[in-house]
């Protein structure tokens, strides 16, 4: 596998575009669409709010349907709490598309995000898209990744081109949100590279900044392996970060397979499948870590190590529950490496470990041994691994054999700045 | 019920004394004794956090025993994640105040709060244990509420006199703790009026912000009758706060009753029972108030209420989970009517409801009706309710009668100062 320029029209056949509708106050791009030139097969994983914003009632509907060729998303308006007028809206949004396009509403789906319980402009919408449909390219991608985002500092782009048997198989995925990030995402229905950042000195602007993401391939590939392969690659990368630990009633992720590549179809879990979600995996991944990395505020990523635990679950859940610590999260800002705040939050996880076994590293130092404050912790040292852009935590429970990471960033001011005033 | 003067020390037959050991490094008072003049029954509830500091290992060992007269507490460090030697330096603090008192070790109850992860100093504790002895007086129970605070800006204390029968019945209580506060304790072994608070001007010091709580009665009840008061009295009460959704290792509440009142003894769930309990919420849910009134950064007191649910576990469940929310308690501190997230941290909690159904109020303005934004919501009356020192928000789900109340602060530029900088 390797990394190759663009994002979500990197690979063939899938054109974007991304306009100025109005939506956001700012006046910045706030419509993008996400257009495969052939029908394709597609698959997402929705947010677990009980709280279901209405583009992802609509999208959950249309996934129904065989095949989809476009994805059409709105930023600076959720379309949440609006009720029967909010799913109206999502789905003549999705009308709007399919009518420019010549596609069936159900082969069209949707997404938004924004602030919640606000009426979407539906006119500014429908006004827009005869300039987004005519700004379709295939070199559009970042335009795409721009529209999408709201408080979101640079956008988050990345593609890789993976073989299968003699075909070549590109991935590209877009994705934005930077607060309001605790995702736990339901899917319904590797290579070493690094990823690409267009970064912009742009200033946050408005959102509620739900983590929306946007998956093109060209492989060829059945919607149900298609579907797999995301729940296996979401599970293990936005499923496991946290901005401020705040579960978004919006967060969605798509990914649209058109075929084009020409690889031998992909319709069991066999090595093609393998190599496909081992592709897709890093894609989220990347993608995930650059969601953390931007969190609103933050000077600071964090990563989380919980290794030695009885189940994967047991591990996940101990690693996010440290990463939504307030207080670790506003340690690492002050670079200060309090980590019995640590100890705290891997206790309060609900699952159930010795505590007298547990061995904790900063970096690669190590602060509590067997349940026990190391005696003569070197503080200086401890001190200037916070001092780094990025800290690692390791915590070992000794006592099994599954593991987990989770990422997250520090807590700043700022980030309280940018949340003490938005709507108003 | 009535509310009378004083703190631990306003039941019959109880001293208190708090004395500067040395163990703060601002040097101000950070050891507390409690004292019952004759030998007393008492239980507690202890967090439910897997790491638990040493003292809460000794004292639950302690609490077998049927009879206490003293607690010993100490600030400045919570002689947590210290293994065998946490453990030996709590039960020795127990053994300096036995020793003093001529008590069996096992009549001495301790608790600590601070830092995580650091020895006890235990030989400055020693050396001030003569001067803590000496100081006891039944008219120092705020000296006590002084020399447990942490980052609290005020002590916390408060007493009420309750009529069982011919007698009159008092129950005083200090508690403190104002971050890493997301107390889930669990129990071991109304009347009208106001708090009594005893402000001060001094600026918050070093602390990790356990929540410790002490309460102090003259009735005559038995243990098991005083243990089961107390589980009914925190489910409301420091089980339904949050500061920062930080659970603490140290969260401890003690009650303990010498029987002085000379009530007849409530050794059963009768009137008398019902009677004290009452009293005990009353006490327990002011005292929970000011915690969370007092929280770190704090400027604004937030009060959750959730109606309408199928059991009262699950509006707790809401109406916490919106208490820990990050981004409403930013929007409070910014006095920013932003209620579409109220809507996704009540729909985050993992509580399955209808939200077609669900009302949210702000104050007495309604803002969701049946899960459908408010048309025509008056903008500047929902934020006038915001610039209010205390902003009440309601969830009616109306698929039940059970409900249930949360208290939060609002989220600050100042917590993260003060959460910035600390051990270091």
């Amino acid at each position: 596998m390797i990394v190759v320029k663009g994002g979500v029209t990197a690979p063939k056949g899938f054109l974007a575009s991304g306009v100025k509708a109005g939506i956001k106050r700012s006046g910045r791009a706030d419509l993008a669409l996400l257009y495969s030139e052939v029908p394709a097969v597609a698959a997402a994983a929705f947010t677990t709010n009980r709280f279901q914003a209405s583009p992802i009632k609509v999208s959950r509907i249309h996934l129904k349907n065989k095949e989809h060729q476009a994805i059409i998303v709105n930023s600076g308006n959720a379309n949440c709490a609006n009720g029967r007028i909010g799913d109206r809206d999502a789905l003549k949004m999705t009308e709007f598309i399919g009518k420019a396009l010549l596609l069936d509403n159900r082969e069209v789906l949707v997404a938004s995000t924004g602030i919640i319980g606000v009426y979407l402009p539906l006119e500014k919408i429908e006004k827009a898209v005869p300039e987004l449909i005519e700004g379709l390219s295939g070199t559009k991608g970042a335009c795409f990744a721009g529209a999408i985002m709201t408080t979101d500092t640079m956008k988050k782009e990345l593609a890789v081109k993976v073989k299968l048997g003699k075909a070549a198989v590109t991935i590209g995925g877009a994705c934005k949100g930077v607060g309001m990030i605790y995702p736990d995402m339901k899917t319904e229905g590797h290579p070493s590279a690094s990823l690409r950042i267009v970064p912009s000195k742009r200033k946050r602007v408005e959102g509620h900044a739900t983590m929306l993401c946007f998956i093109s391939t060209d492989a060829a590939i059945t919607k149900r392996m298609l579907g797999a392969s995301l729940d296996e690659a979401i599970g293990g990368s936005f499923n496991m970060i946290s901005v401020d630990g705040d579960m978004s009633t919006n967060d969605s992720c798509f990914i649209i397979a058109n075929g084009l590549a020409e690889n031998r179809e992909i319709n069991d879990k066999g090595g093609d499948y393998r190599k496909f979600t081992k592709a897709l995996k890093f894609v989220t991944g990347e993608l995930a870590k650059q969601l953390a990395r931007d969190g609103e505020g933050a000077t600071k990523f964090i990563e989380i190590s919980v290794t030695g635990a009885k189940s994967e679950l047991d591990a996940k859940a101990i690693a996010r529950k440290i990463s939504t610590s307030n207080l670790l999260k506003c340690a690492v800002c002050g670079e200060d490496p309090n980590w019995g705040r640590i100890v705290a939050a891997a206790g309060s996880s609900g699952v159930s470990f010795d505590p007298d076994k547990v061995d904790l590293y900063l970096g690669s130092l190590k602060a509590l041994s067997n349940g026990m404050s190391v005696k003569g912790l070197d503080k200086d040292k401890a001190h200037k691994l916070f001092t780094k852009r990025d800290v690692y935590i390791k915590v070992d429970l000794k006592s099994g054999l599954h593991k987990a990471t989770a990422w997250t960033c520090d807590f700043s001011r700022e980030y309280v700045a940018i949340n003490s005033k938005y709507s108003t």
